[in-house]
């Protein structure tokens, strides 16, 4: 059946409210794709910004048939093109739903539907002496439906977890427009297959989300900071070895390779030595963090730390944590002394934390043979980094040469054991790296579970797996 | 196709050991069904118990092809009837794949074969000052693979949560025989869809787990324990609410209604008051626990607690802990009293931890109604109660009363926002309350999803859902 684009906009205009239609071509243009840069995306025919669960059935179902596919968009923060709209789709942008319902301490747990702000959320929760952990970079704008499509990480994630571990329950529409609930209210719960699970991280291919019952924590103490700085990878790994192999749970053990640790020395972080190999950052938020972090800090020490700054106010902790939040700039600047047009590719991978020292030094491998600077910066404790390949986008040679390193990395990743992608997705970005992470049987179960959810391949299609 | 019994037996003999097939008539009995009292069970026609990966798909192929079904089984010491036999199945036991693969403290992880139990995975990681939490009630005779399949909990659950958590890969042998893997080693992943959790807690109908890679954490440090008593459910459940909703993190909270409590007094326990409406005992296994057991004896002091004793030591902490460990002898002694056949229904049902006095209330008042003794049992702290029906088999009105008063137990967790089972699954014995607890889009897509992994409905046919 081949779409009928004329017949859908007509039926939506009947069926929603005209102010959740949208076709001028600049905001079609804008909501052409997420953050994730050189991946492939089209033009959407239709914006439609629902508000209730109800209206996205509606939109479901004229979609369906009408045979238009439908791209389901959050604040489209994410970076693996996974919101990317195709031609001619339907973009259902989940934005406008951003009830938060009865936050339940005892229970501690909230519902709240899909386009609510991360940060609202947490704010809202905070307001009763409890929070939701998850802490994606992006954390500020992104949307909670965004965090379970993706199954999104952060930085607090090596002691609390990821997003999928905080989701109850889901409300999703089906492609066909039917509504259905996974999951429970209740802590423990094992009646029927997993489907919560399935549809977290499943970027938007299976089902669209309109409700999520989210589990809470008690606050976070006040967390006190730690940075070390190492002459070299593998004492920086032996330190990160040392602090999980102790029994230790930081709440943050952050890795700045030597390219991001200089750069950020360069940008004038008074803390960092410039001539580091590797730089790590360490938080406890412990009730009484600072035993932990002095222990913490004599196992960098002993790891042969060549500098280590332990916090002992939240002011001292702030201007070490700053050392991270000024990686992002300190790249910004460093690409404009690139000439031409500087950009980022930003990677995904994970490996087991034991291989972090031989993953990072193969990483600096890479960019020498292909002549580029890449920065490493990322989550150590769990092994997932983010090499950042900065390049000029006008020079096609280091375009071609920058894709060639990025697909280097993911391949040396893999090669140790790890993941393409840890926290980011797969998106249209990754999908070929799929069939190479996955073996032959389980591919071809996950495009079986496509058809099934989706036969008609209307749901984002080309993302994760071909239908 | 009609099932070729004589075909299945000849090639499994060509194709494996002889000393891996039983058809003795005494160990098809032993093996026709598992712990679940009242569950329909047939007898098997053929005891496969495969040494190797390879072996199971041997298995596997074979039966597929002969058109036989195949129940696997761990140690079956399952509640639900998940792992009974049908007539003429091949019942295929992992209790022979028992190996431990490497124990990996830096990754905090372990690979191992399903067989391996559950305690002597953990003897073997505490060697390596590693812990791995899942505590069911079995957990010294039950299987790593059979914890898996059916998503155990148990009591530290609330502190470290249930078996799924700590499952980061899978490997699984499919209906027809084709070998994958789910997962990875990394903690931190998101590359495809989340095939691991749908496996885990799918009762051995979508595929067979002959191996899987688990999660661990540093050893728990030595608890100390506490045990209050309260003149009322609802001040117990204050007490409850207080200490989560205080944000702390108790390794354990269990709690014994009137009946159980009783009858814990009775059988001897020193410190157990007969007159209390209800008990818990809450443990904390804090680096320091001292601080945190005084302000939860506080709490529960606060609350209404008529009685109280927190242990200084280890002893009387044991001491404490006894309580809990006598309910079964407890209950014993009780059955013994009744005369006839007495026997045991447990139930699972987990609610909302805010619906545990009423939940408890209602319960009591299920047993009046039906002229019963229940003893309500269970894991407070995350709402998880397992009230046991102890009644004489041999009087037939009795049978049946038994039977509502179980159904009842579900209703009435099911309209306080629970489900009707926490952590020992839905088998045979709750297959009908499945159909009332999901709604009928998500029970038609389970029906889907069976039929997607097993299209002739060959695995563990008639567990969890109808093909």
């Amino acid at each position: 059946m081949s779409p009928d684009f004329a017949r859908l906009l007509s039926e939506l205009r009947d069926r929603l409210p005209a102010d959740t239609l949208l076709t001028d071509p600049g905001a079609l243009a804008a909501h052409a794709r997420d953050a994730a840069p050189f991946s492939t995306a089209g033009l959407p025919a239709v914006v439609v910004l629902p508000r209730t669960a109800a209206q996205v059935e509606e939109v479901m179902r004229t979609a369906y048939g009408c045979g238009v596919p439908v791209v389901p968009q959050g604040a489209r923060t994410g970076l693996a093109g996974g919101a990317n709209a195709v031609d001619g789709c339907v973009v259902l942008a989940t934005t406008r739903m951003d009830r938060i319902g009865t936050i339940d301490p005892v229970n501690r747990l909230v519902r709240c539907e899909p386009g609510v702000i991360t940060k609202r959320l947490n704010d809202a929760v905070a307001a009763h002496g409890l929070t939701y952990p998850p802490d994606p970079a992006s954390w500020e704008t992104c949307t909670i439906g965004g965090n379970i499509a993706t199954g999104a990480g952060g930085i607090c994630c090596v002691k609390y977890g990821v997003t999928a571990d905080y989701v109850l329950g889901l409300d999703v529409v089906l492609p066909d427009g039917r509504r259905m609930r996974t999951g429970r209210d209740t802590a423990k719960g094992v009646a029927g297959y997993d489907l919560t699970r399935l549809f977290v991280g499943s970027e938007g291919t299976l089902g669209v989300i309109v409700g999520a019952t989210l589990a809470l924590r008690p606050a976070r103490s006040a967390a006190l900071a730690l940075l070390a700085q190492f002459p070299s990878l593998t004492a920086a790994g032996h330190a990160v070895a040392a602090i999980t192999g102790g029994g230790y749970a930081p709440s943050a053990v952050e890795l700045l390779d030597r390219a991001t640790s200089q750069a950020v020395a360069e940008f004038g972080h008074p803390l960092l030595r410039p001539d580091s190999a590797a730089t790590l950052i360490v938080e406890s938020d412990a009730p009484d963090p600072a035993p932990d972090l002095a222990a913490m800090k004599k196992l960098c020490e002993d790891a042969g730390a060549h500098q280590v700054v332990a916090a002992g106010t939240a002011d001292e902790s702030q201007k070490i944590i700053e050392a991270r939040r000024l990686v992002s700039p300190a790249l910004t600047a460093f690409a404009a002394t690139l000439g031409g047009r500087p950009t980022a590719f930003i990677e995904d991978v994970a490996v087991p934390p034991s291989e972090l020292p031989t993953f990072v030094g193969t990483i600096e491998e890479i960019a020498r043979r292909h002549r580029l600077r890449i920065f490493t910066l990322g989550h150590a404790g769990d092994g997932n980094l983010h090499p950042t390949v900065v390049f000029d986008e006008s020079d096609p040679d280091e375009v071609q040469r920058a894709g060639t390193a990025y697909d280097d990395i993911m391949a040396a990743g893999l090669a140790l054991g790890g993941t393409t992608t840890g926290e980011h997705g797969i998106g249209t970005l990754k999908r070929a790296w799929l069939g190479r992470e996955l073996d032959a049987v389980s591919h071809a179960l996950h495009r079986e579970i496509k058809r099934l959810f989706d036969p008609r391949n209307l749901l984002n299609p080309g993302k994760v797996v071909e239908a």
